[in-house]
């Protein structure tokens, strides 16, 4: 499906090649009408990077049955009446079938089975709670498209991918389950997600009090908008992680931004670089801002999945990653060479990119066609999502880049065909005001780059925070773990206690 | 602007003409592409028969700014990204320059300086309150239409035309003040509304608590949608007000039905009935069904505007009005003649077509074309407001009709190209279950008909209900008057205190 689709894109919007510079990170060069656009775009949440989609279950195959709804393609216009099958999966083995809750994980940006793979913590607790397990995948992700393989074909049949419509199909199919499930018209509903699920999460419960209970909102960056977080914040944490995984280890990543420089200036530099970095294609010195970029991207990947144990959520990895990494650059910043520096950083990338040991070469742009969601997401970045990112190089290791928010708008305009509108997520999601929401847990790591743009403190009684200070990006919705640390084993606990709380209102209530 | 408006209507949907006939009360009919369709649709709440747009202010002219907003014609979808223009009209003679609080109006189905002069209220209150008001236009009425002369050309241009684009609206034009004026920065912002206005009020505080601390929310219908309250209770109270009004009022109405059918049989029978209510072009028996209905929504609007003083909202009207009307209605239904019955109901109705005596002839379809508001209303009802209505004529003085929504939505595809959508209102708004909200005051008259579909019980200790039983729409709304009775005064001095309790809040909060 995926790489179909990648094809498709491919045919759709000319052959895309990523061309990475410095603005803030991640940079998308698309041929787009015979023209290159510079398009700088964070993916907050998906790999860019391969990331397997198979299951990740410790010890048991999960099970689940797939099933499609017919959602309207506009639920706020009348004009377009036409629907399309929203995926999502089910599992009730466990669930009490007479008003047992349901979990309802509300789909990110991707195919919604990786994310049912990849949430373990709602397979673990579903007995407990004799709980339905419901995976709803996002529109225009997966198999969800609205327009099927048209779904990406230009900016009007892009123009119904939206977190409200999101949010809309998750409350009309929730709905649909009560009407029509036995058993389930009084089962409470807790939404659940991680991310920009976890966003949906929280906004579910804002926007749709009347169908969901409450909300667990994982490592979501509901203040990553305009002029509620400082747009450093991102790259500090990023940092903050290098620095205390090993001595000199973010000091290095800082210094080789310019070893890079000095040793790229030269033909047999990039010569070098290619061969030191096993690069699957010579490295031009045009390249050399797409090779940081990569290099920059792979240290903040790094830094989301720096979890316990070993792993495969973006990259099979070690446990700890971070740490390993770090063990090859221990060196000091100030006496060590060019060469020696990238030497070390070759290897520290190599962590990320051949844990296995399995990977002949590196490839820079790997990435860009790998998933339907980074195109997805893209899209959502270019319009309402949209999360300022900014680099100093002094409070963070990387090389200083403002937010430009009228460039970003023109490579929107360029790419998409449409331009961002900064402040309506502030507008329609609440931005810091929120306090007049009830029953949401927002958990967020503290390892996590996108905790700084989360919600880390109590807001009030019933919109809560909780802080995991040694957990990566939602390490909480994983299976749990022998080398899992205390904090989340506390997080999980208190995260169920605030499940049963909700349901007992409900019942009350109900 | 608005006959120029209906003019054009006219042009673009072929010619209008009224045909009532009997299945809830308003029936439209329209020559659409050549062929006949009917509409069923219940205006709730702008007057179809005129209806002044001068000031109803008592002794002093009000004054305010008329302004414009550039508001995005979709804010749902980034492919539309045109803007138009949003009236607004703003007073702050009283206002309070440095953080005092914004009274917003939420606009109805139509022009906004009608409602503003219809809400004296608020101009009432301002000095106390040292409130800035503002009332803002709904879009698709008055002068705010997205898209100029062509807004009601077709389905593609009315798609905008929503309840959650017109919070949008609200949301994005109050957070703009915060941000252009000076002073506005940390101003509580209350929304006011009556009537659907009402329910945008209630709604824009459940969907954008973060802009507006409360809302007033009066004579506001939120539960006359399917599945939450009796089709029927909204004629029921019709039936009520003329019941309580004047011996055998109620009845002789329900009995006046079979005396116009016995009449109208003859030619001669038409011809008196024309002659007895003066009505401006003759009636023929394809006629009479709308006869009936053009009676059966007078004796609605008369309910509605059951108010204890002379007002001019819907027409010009007499203190107590449904009282004067029953005056012509006290003889035995059981002894009265066809004739005499009519006579009495010509001399009811003309209560309400000819108080000033200035009127010369009575006209059936003179409302059609009236006002732009209704057309807008009829597309709204066509989609999202679907407001199941029944009458059995046992609880009620009207024929039996039942409600069915399969011929209601056949009637609005042929005339809209669109389909409701009858559980979406449900869905969206929370429907019966409101309870996680907080700081909304739902005001209702115990003589309104739409007090049915009201909030009239306390949900929590901050969504509470004020009745005020001799009061019809929205009452509480209008200009202080000698001649109110002392519930509305009450409700009114309540609702002030909820004012200010919410601003305390914003401000020890802010």
């Amino acid at each position: 499906m995926i790489s179909g689709f990648g094809q498709l894109l491919f045919a759709l919007f000319g052959p895309l090649s990523i061309s990475r510079s410095a603005l803030f990170g991640i940079f998308l060069t698309v041929l787009l009408n015979n023209s290159y656009t510079v398009l700088a775009l964070k993916s907050p949440f998906l790999p860019r990077h391969g990331g397997s989609l198979g299951s990740t279950a410790k010890d048991s195959v999960i099970k689940y049955k797939t099933l499609y709804f017919d959602q309207k393609i506009d639920h706020f216009g009348f004009h377009q009446d036409g629907t399309f099958k929203q995926r999502y999966l089910v599992n009730d083995e466990h669930w009490y079938k007479d008003g047992g809750p349901i979990l309802f994980y509300t789909g990110n940006e991707g195919d919604i089975t990786w994310f049912c793979n990849n949430t373990g913590f709602m397979w673990d607790v579903a007995e407990e709670l004799k709980a339905m397990l419901v995976f709803a995948e996002h529109r225009y992700y997966g198999e969800s498209l609205p327009f099927g393989k048209d779904s990406y074909r230009d900016p009007k049949h892009l123009n119904y991918l939206s977190s409200e419509q999101a949010l809309a199909d998750f409350a009309v199919l929730i709905k649909y389950l009560k009407r029509t499930v036995s058993g389930c018209q009084f089962s409470p509903v807790i939404a659940i997600g991680g991310s920009y699920g976890g966003m949906l999460s929280a906004w579910m419960r804002m926007k749709y009090p009347n169908v969901v209970v409450g909300a667990l909102s994982a490592s979501a960056p509901i203040w990553q908008f305009p002029d509620m977080v400082p747009c450093g914040d991102f790259y500090k944490i990023v940092t903050q992680d290098f620095t205390r995984s090993g001595l000199n280890c973010a000091a290095n990543i800082r210094q080789s931004w310019k070893s890079i420089d000095n040793i790229s200036v030269t033909e047999e530099g990039l010569r070098w670089l290619s061969s030191q970095f096993t690069l699957c294609s010579p490295l031009k010195k045009t390249d050399v801002s797409d090779f940081k970029a990569w290099l920059q991207e792979t240290w903040v990947n790094l830094a989301m999945v720096d979890y316990p144990y070993e792993a495969n959520f973006l990259q099979p990895l070690p446990r700890w990653p971070v740490q390993v990494v770090c063990t090859f650059l221990r060196f000091d910043p100030k006496t060590v060479s060019d060469h020696l520096m990238l030497v070390g950083i070759s290897d520290a990338v190599r962590v990320y990119y051949n844990y296995t040991g399995n990977v002949p070469c590196l490839n820079l742009s790997s990435t860009a066609t790998g998933s339907l969601g980074y195109i997805g997401w893209y899209y959502q970045a270019c319009t309402e999502m949209v999360m300022p990112m900014c680099t100093d190089g002094v409070q963070d290791m990387f090389e200083p880049q403002e937010w430009n928010f009228q460039a970003f708008s023109d490579e929107c305009l360029a790419l998409f065909g449409v331009r961002p509108r900064a402040d309506w997520a502030n507008t329609v999601y609440g931005g810091l005001d929120i306090a007049s929401h009830s029953n949401i847990v927002f958990s967020n790591g503290g390892l996590d780059p996108w905790s700084g743009g989360g919600v880390t403190r109590n807001i009030s009684d019933s919109v809560v925070a909780i802080v995991i200070p040694d957990g990566a990006h939602h390490l909480d919705l994983r299976y749990n773990n022998e080398y899992d640390p205390q904090s989340v084993l506390s997080a999980r606990a208190q995260e169920v206690e605030y499940f049963k709380l909700w349901i007992q209102q409900a019942k009350r209530k109900g």
